[in-house]
């Protein structure tokens, strides 16, 4: 027996709350679940600052891996393993690159992916190809086996269905999350039949196909996934601490490159802040260094800074009012103004913040995000692009909603005991009282 | 209208995954949840280390303070408000006390009352009777109030029907986190129908009583705490990350004793290590600071303190083996002096561990741990203690379990590049190979 | 204290898996639930045949009938009760309204309408208004109130607040019974947060509108009942049931009509079948009755009605090929030919139906079926009409789907002992093999 | 392929609200469920009279029987198939005892069994050995199979695994009914981690044993069952229904044996009140047979078969209080007296009924009813009987609880118009008012 088909002597079995258990036989993947850069994913929430608007949310990308390992594992185990167009000798290489797929995120990914210009995809690459302990792991099954895993990841591996398995518009990860953050928040979206999906998935030539009779839980799981974009994952005021979060990271940066001097050297960002992160820099983040830094912070002598620390970790929050990006420009400017009359950096308090989707779509070839459309296999045999089967993913399939809101601290703006007229000109433009 | 009764303009809910939602109208109770006290249970894991063998774990105290005044809320205002024995002007006090019950509480908060003589509930009042936004709110319904809510914490109150409320055997604080915990975990053990309980309680004199109709509800409450307590709380896997914790913060509290120079200066731990913390000290503590320095400390030169921090941190946990120590006390030994031969310090790797429980007891006059037993109200009138009522409540009633295991580190004890002839003999003891 | 107004000494709970607990306070519910009229609604399944599809659908009218009463306590006793848009004296005209409005239906509802022209709403509103202990009952609030209560039934009734809570685009009975059947049936369709819904219900001049706030919850709602419809009501094998069942129906009628000699006389029919049944006949027939007659017919000389009695009893159903009415008319012509040829009966053994459902729509003037549109209440106190303001519902709206099948027997079509050719050429032409 | 081992080209599912979706590969299950004596279970429900409490317990047997299938289906495919100590030759006989083993329940078996002294164990042999569609498909498999089969239901089949798993004190008949029966009722007793059960059952010589690890979830299971059999099974209103319904047999077999003429010759009783059922004639009962009966005995003229009849259908059941038949033997002659006297015959309107239960027992040899323990297997291998390692368990096993009531119609003792003294008297004695 070789590594790569060693089995556990015994099965290890997780409690999970979504898919009840999650059971390890094979060696490699016990092996990964120890390494020090898998675990890192503990410290890691699912949502990023999504707890501060549902308290449930609390929630590590380390339970999430898990999931989607475990959905991929029944697949291919319970599915696809009889069935001749599957590849049996895939099958390892799909169980890794689930569980790892997320590897490369780090702490409240969205705010310091925009700040730092990070790509957790690219770290995930980088972990599994570089000087890690996953990668030793990896390596132990075959010299270019941490290879083939990464290819999946980009999505450049040579076997298709393995990476529609675990990256398409019906794959493992979003099966996993939608679940998973509908259970942990409590919201009552997030549901659907995934035992029946699970059943009617087939492998077919280069992609993963839907046997036509679960066409309607697939409808389901479209409709769950909108649901939660727009109830959960754009919650304004999840939109609001991801705002401010931004901003303290803006804020730090913008003071180290002025050479300001942080009551306590800031170790963990200093690499980060000129832009030359290494991968172990980027391996020792995680959600409590970066509170641990927010807490030092919160007492900076930088008011801007020592402000925005105060209002993440004790929640007090900017609030909103609608925008419409097309139209307001002129009020935004006038605001700005107005703002900046007021002693209240526009840059940091005056903010837009807009969320984007697009449900489901089928494929337009040369348009920016090309995506692969779900295919249902018809009991002839045929392949039918969902959207023509389905009357209800027809009339939502590529209609695009976006949403544009205007964030500000409305403490201050109420706040009348300096800047009286200017907060009254701003409050009648914000049409709040 | 006085703040004491003040209303929001519109109710606020969270969404809970336990509760469903959580209500809040009273402005008194909005402007706690806000306090930078309160927001720092955030910050604090319900469970402590449980999320290392249960992935799930991983809500905060934040999530169950909500959740025991929801309860309370029901019982004060959707039973008890129209019954003549319920004094109606306790409603507020009794919310407050819920929502605050376990805001002393730290990051870990057994390990550090083991290590530091902590005591959280000490904690507790201390917040709400010091220098601190949670105090500044309950001074404005009255002068004496937070007394008054301090007083129910310490179980000093005088309306003892709001301290049966909040701190009895089928307490709110209870109801809550076995439900809560259970959630989370994924465990099948942990139901048990709240909503019946909760309409059968009654206000009696000077406590809390249940209508005999609910004894069932009731029978199955105590059998899910049973439940809980041995398939989560005292799990071996969640008392070996314990051991290792504990051993964290005593090894760091001897080298500091020892005036041994860590690399970065533990600020957060100073006055700990000390002895003399202070409130403001204390409330810096959460978990993040804990994990920040426990990274640190994983590259501590001290090898123990090293080890100890990686093990936590990478859930490199020690195994166990079962152990009576009222027999196996020469064992015990004979091990410590072979550790010690093997260069594994005993103190640090070789740790006994106990847990005991008491699932339910009636009153036991001059007993230690003298517990208030939970009466049921007969259809007559009469009170009768539970275990004389239901069968199988007798049967565990003052049946007190106790488990003892010996922990030890599993991977040097197996590995023989040093010590090889040592190695085998304490694997003999042990009884592992 | 008048009847109207008179509590039970004690509340009333009934265990209830969707709702939980159904609560009666009121001495009037409790008095209707204790009728004979009420009572029979146990003998009559909610899905009627969908049994014999879903096995867990055996849930009767009874069931649902407290579900509906219960959702319209909770509105106007928890969400109505204090606002000034509500008429606190219509509460109990709701109730009684909510908990009859099914008294009419008979066994097998659907089938039974078809052939014997029978309309359920009009035996409600004969159950309530005639010789009955329904009619006793409500006669002892007050003497116009049986009227009162028959007129929300009937849709004339002043207070169109109240015709909007029982039979509206999304009434208390949509919400019952599409959550019920969920549970029974165990699809995972069905579900959306009533809870939600019910916290935003408004009562607003001559209609129930809903907050803004609570439209996802809403869009759910509307996405359930379309997957319910099509995935649980319009299920081809119930479907295949119901054309079985109503062609017994119609055999046994012929038959009548033809004088055949029943070897039993079916008593409870004979009035049926001369079209002159009484009130006291109607109320007479529930399912027990119409199975023992199917079960004596099975042995009734007569080979169609013997053969369909025992297909159903048997659940040895039709099978089914898609049909198209507007191009397929020849082709059916053909096949009657040929079942002619073969010795089946065409009226009875070829048989094509039709589902059809509009799953939401605006209000269309002049058309048909004029829909009260669902009206949202914007926070500026504006109404929006749902599917202006949300996409899903908009995508959907109006748009209405049809689906024929055609059913017949596929065992003896297949059977080959008799008419060899003929119904090779009949499979041909059907297309099976 | 011979028919036992044929397979159907495509899996049968059925959608089971209890354990989500129920498999059907082999030809011979498929076949089975077909035919007309296994559809008869759809008109028999599995809880009697409970619907009567609790109003969602309408489900049927038919439902149970496919979920003990599918409990024995997931043990002796995914469980036990790979082990040694199992014989895999032994599965379809499992899988058809498993889904037969309650084919000879007739309707309200409970009461039926009592007055006209059936058996329905005997009858479920007499189904499966007589001629029957089910000894058709059986026999099919191989001529000695039915006998197989009916050897398992008897207890006497060889491979005494066999028999554990379909009737134990853990078998697949249990932990269906606990489970379905608390679905359908909507309480909250009654669940348990079957998932995990199943995952540790090992045959093990001549039982099933359970890994040790499991047993908290075994434990989990025994106080549901404890639960379930007080809070559901005995509770005193279902108990009061089933009273009224074994006496309206009872009456109505008397009045047979005294030649009484009925309005309507009760053709499917003549024989059941001779004492000498056919096999043909136990077949043709179901429940909506006997509801028939019981609406045309409403009017009959015997007014003690009238009254019970229309007790029944429309819920008018008799009261209860406690009664405790070693100390109130006196009082129920005086009673039974005063009832005479006030015109109530006391063998129908004063019914004593008792209810008692052992949740577990260990092998008491010699005893009436030998148990058969549950056993653990140690990781040593050891087996050890259950109460020995569980603290819960030992507590409660053996010990039998007992309630009494004494039965009669409230209504009728508190109506004054006739014999008021002797009502008062009544009254008095019973303790009401």
């Amino acid at each position: 027996m070789t590594y790569s088909t060693e089995k556990l002597q015994e099965e290890k079995v997780f409690k999970d709350p979504v898919h009840r258990y999650i059971h390890v036989r094979d060696r490699v993947i016990w092996d990964l679940i120890g390494t020090k850069e898998f675990q890192r994913l503990r410290r890691i929430r699912q949502l990023g600052t999504t707890y501060l608007t549902f308290h449930g949310a609390e929630h590590s990308r380390f339970n999430h891996s898990l999931g989607v390992y475990e959905i991929i594992r029944r697949i291919v185990d319970d599915v696809f393993a009889p069935r001749s167009e599957w590849d049996q000798s895939e099958r390892l290489v799909s169980l890794c690159a689930a569980l790892l797929h997320d590897l490369g995120h780090g702490p409240f990914s969205h705010s310091f992916e925009k700040v730092f210009d990070f790509d957790h995809e690219a770290f995930t690459q980088a972990i599994i190809l570089g000087d890690t302990g996953v990668n030793r792991v990896l390596s132990r099954v075959d010299e270019s086996f941490p290879q083939h895993v990464s290819d999946v990841i980009a999505k450049t591996y040579e076997n298709k269905q393995v990476i529609s398995l675990i990256s398409s518009q019906i794959d493992a990860d979003r099966m996993d999350y939608l679940q998973r953050d509908a259970y942990f928040t409590g919201v009552s979206y997030g549901h659907f039949d995934m035992e029946r999906i699970l059943r009617v998935l087939r492998p077919r030539e280069d992609q993963v196909v839907i046997k036509s009779s679960g066409m309607h839980a697939v409808e389901d799981y479209i409709m769950s996934r909108y649901q939660m974009y727009w109830q959960v994952y754009f919650h304004p005021v999840t939109r609001s601490s991801e705002v401010i979060l931004t901003k303290v990271l803006h804020r730090a940066k913008e003071l180290s490159e002025e050479n300001y001097e942080f009551a306590m050297e800031p170790y963990h960002f200093v690499s980060m802040f000129k832009g030359d992160v290494t991968l172990q820099d980027y391996l020792k983040l995680d959600e409590s260094i970066v509170l641990y830094y927010f807490q030092m912070w919160e007492e900076e002598k930088d008011p801007i800074l020592s402000d925005l620390c105060q209002r993440f970790m004790n929640r007090n929050l900017f609030k909103y009012v609608e925008f419409d990006p097309s139209k307001e420009y002129k009020k935004l400017n006038k605001l700005e103004k107005l703002f900046q009359q007021a002693g209240l950096n526009p840059e940091y308090y005056l903010v837009v913040d807009s969320s984007s989707d697009l449900p489901y779509d089928f494929y337009r070839p040369g348009e920016e995000e090309e995506r692969v459309p779900i295919h249902l296999m018809m009991p002839s045999g045929e392949l039918r692009e969902l959207s023509r089967q389905s009357d209800i993913v027809d009339a939502i399939s590529g209609k695009r909603r976006t949403d544009h809101k205007l964030y500000y601290p409305k403490d201050c703006v109420m706040n009348d005991s300096t800047h009286k007229e200017i907060k009254a000109e701003i409050r009648n433009i914000l049409g709040i009282n």
